[in-house]
């Protein structure tokens, strides 16, 4: 099932460099895990801004919220959920 | 090259049950060519809205804004671009 | 699975009374279907607005969309849906 | 009587783990005690937030600050409330 | 029980002045009827706009929701409902 | 004259309880004092909310703004000011 | 007493050019003996905008809604009023 | 001396296909005269959307505001306009 | 020229008060020398906010901008500037 | 191809005034590289605000990313693009 996920990070500016490097190496190694296993279908960034667009494909909405909690970043981001299905006009007989 | 689009769609109430299966005929046909040439790359209903979230594959702005023009509902719609790109984190070599 | 469900109703000021009543009509019947099938489980009004918030339990996203397409009132209704999932300090085991 | 009560967590970046667990341990336990008197009847978790919404049954508006001025966590939180009341249309007699 | 209403009137612009001002004379006739009834404590007019910040005294949400409901301009009037209560500064022992 | 005021709070989470006790202490001293001098006409808590709406009573706006900067919360206050004036349904001749 | 007014017009567009036209002739010719009178004290154009800001001298709140409820283009008007007052760092006595 | 203009165009939806072809028509002929005087500057689409962002080499503020109330599509639009100046990192000795 | 400039202050909460006091001293002075050279035409202090609206005369974007970049309040305020011109139904021949 | 960059610049107000002097040199000088490269096509600043609109002319959405990701202020600032397009009712061939 499919979740729109927009991300906006927002890294404190008194973090040092050598925390928000360590930060977000964590956050690589999960976030390409996560692409692996196929729950987090797309992952784009938003041209010009820290901040991206991801499909993620989970059983419900409880596995969202456990999954983007797994995210080093999450308390330094602000997160817009909305549900996503199938558009009656898409020409895919699944949610692609 | 990739387009987020969100599309809101706001047909006037005093329109005609037949015009508006009319207008969103075309607008299917027309959305199912896009999609089938891959310009019209991802197409997802927001549950519970009457609107959309796409993402667009085209040459250029002036490409996406034509092909845009070309939606019979676009008159009735409120759309909202945002330029995407391949994400540091994705796992794909290219913008999937 | 739990959605959040705001909806707010804008009914077009040269609707006459009869039409009104009979659209609200239908929705009742329809709702209280819903409310009986165990889908829409929770139905509040927000004193002093024509509008309501409203938990519904669905499959999925696309069963919750499809459920409020069915809606008399949807064309004339603005819509916020945000996920739900049982909240880690409830003392439910579920998500009541 | 109830209210719909959205809150929104944001803990100063600046906050060590160890402050912040147990600021979170008392919420959860203060939280717990007021869903097992009846007051705070459903707490659900916003999916991909730091955030819940929640429906208070409580005598009145006065009970109802005093409630969440008791929350550990209430000077860290944006707090929107609105009053909620049985819908028209619920197939319930009282305020399910 | 205190709830601050800020009520803003939108009349259609192909509203017939008799019919305009045969809606502002019952408004006006019941709006002074509950004011005599105390339920209507304070009406203030916010200068400048067709608005006004009122002060209901009811017995709970749901009595509040069916006297706002009582009102001729209801289906005209954008309402935002807050709840209030006795601050803790106040020299008086009640909420006046 | 009337002024509808809307306070809201925002202490800094770095002020020490003792600084923030003194400060509220010395708040509610003067707001008391204004109170009984019927500057301030009506204080009431927002419920949920470190927030609240006033009515002041004052000769004009120099004098309303002269009240608001002896407040000590002033500087940690977000303030919305709107005049008032007697609506033309109110059933008291004066502006209670 | 001086008040910040900001008035931005929005006429119907099946308005005819003749109603709008008188309409317009009505407001000038009032706005003009208010401005002889002092109470209209500035009137200034928002370059690019169908929106003015205006300073207004009355005597009080209800002098002000009274003068506004005479603009012919009230009822399409948006308006925002703020009240002012002489500043500390200006160099009038007064409030010029 | 230099204004940032963006304009957003909203026809209203009974307006004939005829009556908007007209009113189109006549823009451009004026728009592409003001851009031969060298008036308008530059005048971009913003993709995906009826508006444009423009910038409008003008004398001054009443100029901007007599040009811009020269545009046949005036009535119909959103615009908003802030003023530009030359940057102190251009490499430009004036504002190109 | 005239622009319609408000501007409000965040002073930062760890700002020493003698900072505070020596930074408003500076900027007091720069405010005043404008205004006896005509180009900070009107200061009016919006009452209950730190915050002013002032009417600015200058030459041209650039002098406003380079005058603005002159207040050591500049980096703790949010200003917004709009261009104002003669209005067509001022009394004035000039822009007062 | 054209995109529409808004940056706005909130340096820390900890920030010593050496740092950000350097900061502005290093973006300075990155910023008149880009501009003799015909990248950064076109910067203005916005009167009174520490913020500039800019035109970007790149090769694609993950040209104009990158580019900006080299700038020594994009942590301090807020940007929003848009991509824009030549307009039908341009007099140039091209986009200028």
């Amino acid at each position: 099932m499919l979740f729109h996920v927009e991300m906006t990070v927002n890294l404190p500016h008194d973090m040092t460099p050598a925390q928000a490097d360590q930060l977000k190496a964590r956050e690589k190694q999960i976030a390409q895990g996560l692409q692996r296993d196929g729950v987090w279908r797309h992952l784009w960034r938003i041209a010009g801004r820290y901040a991206n667009v991801s499909i993620f494909d989970v059983a419900d909405n409880a596995a969202l919220h456990d999954t983007l909690m797994t995210l080093p970043l999450f308390p330094y981001m602000d997160i817009v959920v909305r549900p996503l299905c199938r558009h009656a006009s898409s020409i895919h007989g699944d949610d692609r």
